[in-house]
């Protein structure tokens, strides 16, 4: 079954890609520079450069916050990858990445019309990624990691966090968490369970699998089993990483060992960040009543709706388009990014995160909410400014915003 | 006399300071990252971003100069400074040499339809502000760096030429050359001189005075004598940095000795590139029949136009637009962007700028060359084309376009 999908969706691909590289190639680039004022007169030009572009530059060198009045860096993130986690593809350097990039910013603009600058970088040096974002980090309001690969993701956004004063973001964390806990707390609405109460599994300990664990164990959850490739992970595997064993410490109380499989017995609720077919409809049908599927692996998920459907899965949500409930990021990070900038925010922290998640979930109403709506439409324009709001007030009350 | 102006100057610039901090506060940003494809439908983002997006990532993987295909990169120039030599600022930081950036871009924009944007880097360290260009510069098709300080912005480059594959350009330098050159050979068809056979005195030995000394050397010029705050530079000279070491090897053959004053006897051309005032009447005075007076300290002249009259100069440039004959870089960076990333040159060699100035120069017929027209004016729409054209044209022919 699961080949027959991959075929399907092989087809589709190959129509999609020479379409894609047509509108690439048509547009000369998805973003665009464009000036917000005139160049047209004499006057103009002593306005906006010289002499008359001296006072803003004096201004802000008496006072560097005033760069957000007298620049763009109030409405300004930057999208930046070393190119070596880019989509499901891996690494494949930095410059074959900035397509990604540049889709990423048009997704900024397109959702919570917040201006994003795409940039890679040729190096695969935590010291030099961290430094040289530290270096131009002054020309932006915000900094959108991108698509850098485990564990290295983590550090980078570590160092940048204590080193920069501006909301520094790993879409592929937080995004994901965010978008993953949005969904499973309307999810849980209609099973009615609470989250304290189920037992979640959660394959892949990548950026996004432990970020979405974090999240989860913060809006608390009491019982998460995380698996990867060595299935459970448990405090006595040896072939963990620092990242790895800290998931070992924060899940899995119980000491379990096993496969994912063994791991998915009795779940409430499987959220898959992993690899495409992983989870059979056996594996579902091993789980708790009114069990609960994110099987977020893209293009292709860990499971399809109709197996997991099959295995008794109640509701079911993959990163396609295709299927209802999609799970996606742009539901997230615009605008988590739109409320930091509007708030000036130093950072984009737990409160933010959560307040995102909530403002996301809450856009489907009581009335709405069903098996096949979870979570809103990619395109439903209340997203943006909802979530901006949102966190925009979570930052203000948590004493990040300027 | 001087002072009448800088006061009448003075109120001029409080209004201008009033109106351009308006200005700049209304647009929030004088540049703006717009989308340049739609992303209204699930069509469309399944073409631009996942999952059709996978398709060009891996042609620019396979080809990485399919980035100038696929990305906004043939058109996309990064305009950067360190803040340590803004406008005649001094060293006001990186964030507040913000809005020139901006403005640079803005310029960019308008007068070469040449994407620009701006950049600023928090170190003044030479390596670090080398390695972060280059670790970005996959991002882009060439790089304008402007306001950093003399001697390091000569290094800069200098290693930035050798460790990248894109056209680097200091536009203090160079595209102030192009400009003073152009003027130059314009001047010197009026008066029918020779470059050859010209005595030249160059006022100013920082970047832009330095980089006009080495264009007017490779275009002919025999007898250049340059003068810093120091006087008159020659061999013998003890307080001379690199740079300046250089210039005394490469000018003042006959090794005078003296003061800007004594340096300006008999000469043909005086350039300035250096602060306000510092030429007298009597100064000009001293130089050689049907005198040429480029002074282009800018907003106030080295001297103003009525006094070098008075001193019997027979044509006079300066940086402003209030006067005839503004010699401005916007005549130049525009349009030698144009023409590098037009033909998608490795970089921006000697050739290239050479075209630029002959091409600057040519746009004033023979017809309308007169005392007060030797340049095109700034808001001349031909003048980024047919610099562009010309200079894409040198870089096939030098051996630098792809």
């Amino acid at each position: 079954m699961i080949s027959n999908h991959v075929i399907t969706l092989g087809g589709v691909i190959m129509d999609i890609k020479q379409e894609s590289l047509k509108l690439h190639e048509m547009a000369k680039g998805k973003i665009e520079v464009v000036a917000r004022v005139s160049a047209d007169t004499q006057r103009d030009l002593s306005l906006a450069y010289t002499p008359g572009v001296a006072a803003p530059c004096l201004e802000i060198e008496r006072d560097p916050n005033k760069s957000y009045t007298y620049t763009r860096r109030g409405n300004l993130v930057l999208v930046v990858t070393d190119g070596s986690a880019v989509l499901g593809l891996g690494d494949i350097g930095p410059v074959a990445g900035m397509p990604v990039m540049e889709g990423k910013c048009v997704l900024f603009k397109a959702f919570a019309d917040v201006d994003a600058f795409p940039l890679c970088i040729s190096s695969k040096s935590v010291d030099e990624i961290v430094n040289t974002i530290k270096l131009i980090s002054g020309s932006f309001g915000g900094v959108n990691l991108e698509d850098i690969s485990a564990p290295r993701c983590f550090e980078i956004e570590r160092r940048l966090k204590q080193e920069c004063d501006i909301p520094i973001f790993h879409d592929d964390q937080h995004g994901t968490a965010v978008v993953a806990a949005a969904a499973l707390v309307n999810a849980l609405r209609i099973v009615a369970k609470s989250i304290e109460d189920i037992k979640i599994t959660i394959n892949g300990a990548g950026a996004a699998g432990t970020s979405v664990a974090k999240m989860l164990l913060e809006m608390g959850a009491k019982d998460i089993t995380m698996c990867d490739i060595g299935g459970i992970i448990h405090k006595n595997r040896n072939d963990l990483d620092d990242s790895r064993r800290e998931l070992a410490a924060l899940t899995n109380k119980t000491e379990v060992k096993g496969t994912l499989a063994d791991a998915m017995i009795d779940s409430d609720v499987f959220i898959g960040l992993s690899a495409p077919g992983v989870v059979t409809a056996d594996m579902v049908k091993s789980m708790n009543n009114d069990s609960i599927v994110l099987a977020m692996s893209n293009p292709t998920p860990e499971i399809f709706p109709d197996e997991a459907k099959a295995g008794g899965a109640r509701i079911i949500g993959t990163g396609r388009s295709d299927f209802p409930n999609q799970i996606n990021n742009v539901l997230a990070f615009p605008g988590i990014f739109r409320g930091a900038l509007d708030s000036r925010a130093s950072d984009i922290n737990e409160p933010m995160k959560l307040a995102a998640v909530y403002a996301i979930a809450g856009l489907v109403s009581e009335s709405e909410l069903c098996e096949d709506y979870i979570v809103p439409s990619a395109f439903d324009k209340r997203v943006g400014p909802a979530v901006g709001e949102a966190v925009a007030k979570a930052a203000r009350e948590s004493g990040v915003a300027r």
